[in-house]
């Protein structure tokens, strides 16, 4: 492709302070830019890479319309206005995603004849298709995943292998499903009795997973004990995450791995949970929340938009004014000590003077 | 079914303030107070709830004996001494559990000849079971699980899709697992050697799981280094869990989601962890004991019943008291700080009139 | 086998104090020193077991050159430079890795044509292996597993049932990876867009997992944006681990379980995680470095062989004189309340005095 192509496609403009350089250049791959060789492009939009400017060896580089470079004899440039996105198209162009499972039904596979598969359904090996379940238009349903009865998957929906959705959850169009997550198992719900040991309450409800969520590997996504745990359009969510019975997730929000969300807790829209967060069950987080890795929380949030850290959380602030303080506390306990010795001198002066 | 008929199923009290209410209305289904409708069934058990009475449309409430109830024209109550479990009652009466497998075995299971099966044993499809496995009568093993050679699987158990219980490990009658956890995993045993790399322990023993133990989704229980892990009659686990190899855990005691037990630690019988706690191996943690979430246990509980919180944790009333001591620290810094400067005032002016 | 030949075979003396016992005694077993019975041999390496020595009924038990004991009627010893490693031995010796799987190719697998498969591969039920995936001589692939195309697994590679490995990811000789975990699902990428939705940026990298590695159960490798995630020779992973995309873990490096290590952060050599342990994106953490349980890592770590304890972390004295110190904080803040006032007096009396 050459290079005047790529700046077409990206409505960017070429800057060249190459004297061999030129819109005829043959572009090859992607790279990073400290990893390009010639045929490369690659891009800078965080200024902690700009320094690669001035040695890299690709091709091309695409950056921001007013970022400012040094000049050099072989650079050339294409000047765009987001440099991440440009360089996610021209990535996407280079790199068209791999079919991650061939067309077609495998002859393996168990699904049942009450299911209903949509035009260009792609089911792998070993999958098992419950009764009733409906399994929309080039949806991918990889190997040795299970479908419960009932289930329903969206178009061009992606799950891949070794997922288990269980009986009567429903998942969007365009959803992404990673290996091992499991869907709609039963919500940790027992009654203590009077002799220690538990009763199991039913978990009857289901999950909804909105249409353009992505779920990442190794999750966990419990079924509600009555209604629905529900999953709202565009979130997305990293590895190793535990969503309980009955929690809501808004519109677009997203949770960096291994964070957990306990029973019933609704969670606003846009807002942003860092990896290793807990949150306490029947709470309600605010839209636009964000939440710094490993915190606690324990209680609702109210104020939209705001920023909390630590375990339990305080406002961002808050949170960093105390963890900076605390490191003071070894050395506060010595000082304490010695200003309780001198004020005993002190007072002890005052009563002699006093006697 | 006729609200008499389910009065006198729940040893209830019909208590009606509606005109046409009656004890021949049909009750159809269940459902939360909040969002029943005619034909529903309801219950108040926790307070928070009671506000729904005034507005629901439910046919019927369950609520307790003693509940106090503001009169209403199109109210019928049914007075139980406990709703909840009444509550429990009814709902597995209109819902009784659904098959999550249809009986008998599905042909594609892959069964050793030296396996046995009990009654009514429920295999699903493309399952893998090994040598001198023995599953006991109405258990289910679910699609896609896999049992190792000498497995013990106890009556009426449920082993729902994508499970992998390794070589040798026994579980008891009616214990319930959740989709895509393992059992009986190498212990994490690794032993250093001079030039910095580890030699593998052979871990060789086993993991049991006693009768009504439940376990959650993508949970990781190890097998014993030599000897067994144990998880104890009437243990509940929840999601993402890790159990270490040679773990004893106590009858009746449950965990929230992501907490982790590591090598060699006992947990008595009733306890309770909070979700993402950690224990560190080779601890000895006393019956009753109740961990709060994200708490990190580093040393042995001696006193049974006791509540603890933090990381590392502390008794909860002194954990509570250092937790909201640490948010003044920032002011106290400031105090202390104009303090000194208070006591170089007195001690200069002391030291003046000495003079 | 005869105890003369276990002490052939361990290069150990024998140190008999019993009138019956002698190296013809037959060893069958090897047991827990706490455990044992006749025929059983044992060992102690850690000096809290050294009290067993006067009660086990082993019929002979390792320990080091140097270690006292008292005199009894009934006991072999064994001395060994390193009971532990001596130990190790014999047990591998009575107990040879049972084989998880039969020899052979199962017929339930699905393998592409194009796939290649070493001498003395096995592979079990229900496996799905890609186009041109190759795996190497002697390596296990159990029931259920899902590897993609492009895949390579090395020589003698241990692939427990229920993996799943995704397009082009590679795996060295020797590995080990246990049942549920993961390897190359995507990366957690997402450009945020001016209407609060994500754009999934492509993940078109792999998995790199060199010689020697051991993965526990259920964790999830993310394969890289661009380039590698990779995990170096030697490296022991615990069960439910988070590795993100771009990550980078030196070789000998051990991680106890749900540690989550976030994207792009290079992990030195020989460091140690503690279980829990969260680091944020883009660190570079020096060789040896040693994480505590819990800990929360937010900046890189440039000095090698340090120890680390907190959330966020400290260096282990300062966070050790850190944690006690803060326990203080309550009564801290009485004695700061308590000087202020007998300040204020001072001050008072002062002034009368001045009057």
């Amino acid at each position: 492709m050459k290079l005047r192509e790529v700046a077409a496609m990206l409505n960017a403009e070429i800057e060249a302070y190459t004297v061999g350089s030129n819109a005829d250049v043959d572009i090859q791959r992607v790279a990073k830019i400290e990893e390009a060789r010639g045929g490369d492009i690659s891009f800078v939009a965080n200024p902690k890479y700009q320094k690669y400017i001035e040695t890299t060896q690709a091709s091309a580089v695409i950056v921001a319309k007013d970022l400012k470079v040094g000049v050099s004899q072989r650079l050339t440039l294409l000047r765009v206005k987001d440099p991440y996105f440009s360089f996610l198209k021209i990535l996407q162009h280079f790199n068209p995603p791999l079919d991650p499972l061939p067309p077609g039904i495998h002859p393996t596979a168990v699904i049942a004849k009450s299911a209903t598969l949509g035009a260009n359904a792609r089911i792998g090996a070993h999958v098992v298709i419950g009764e009733r379940v409906n399994v929309g238009d080039g949806a991918m349903i990889s190997h040795n995943v299970v479908l419960g009865d009932d289930v329903k998957v969206g178009e061009n929906a992606l799950l891949y292998p070794n997922i288990t959705v269980y009986n009567g959850c429903r998942l969007g169009s365009r959803v992404i499903i990673h290996s091992g997550t499991t869907i709609g198992s039963d919500g940790f719900g027992f009654a203590p009795k009077d002799d220690g040991t538990y009763e199991k309450i039913p978990q009857l409800g289901i999950v909804v997973i909105e249409d353009d969520v992505e779920i990442g590997a190794n999750c966990a996504v419990d079924r509600a004990t009555l209604g629905e745990t529900r999953i709202k359009r565009g979130v997305k969510l990293d590895n190793l995450i535990q969503v309980a019975h009955n929690v809501v997730i808004g519109e677009n929000t997203v949770s960096a791995a291994q964070a957990g969300i306990s029973g019933s807790t609704k969670i606003g829209k846009n807002c942003m949970l860092g990896g290793q967060v807990g949150l306490t069950g029947h709470l309600e987080i605010a839209d636009g929340t964000k939440i710094g890795a490993q915190s606690g929380i324990h209680h609702s949030i109210e104020k939209p938009g705001m920023t909390y850290f630590g375990s339990p959380v305080h406002p961002q602030r808050e949170a960093f004014r105390i963890q900076a303080s605390i490191t003071q506390v070894p050395d506060l306990l010595n000082t304490v000590r010695e200003l309780q010795k001198r004020v005993e001198q002190l007072e002890a002066q005052l009563k002699q003077k006093s006697e």
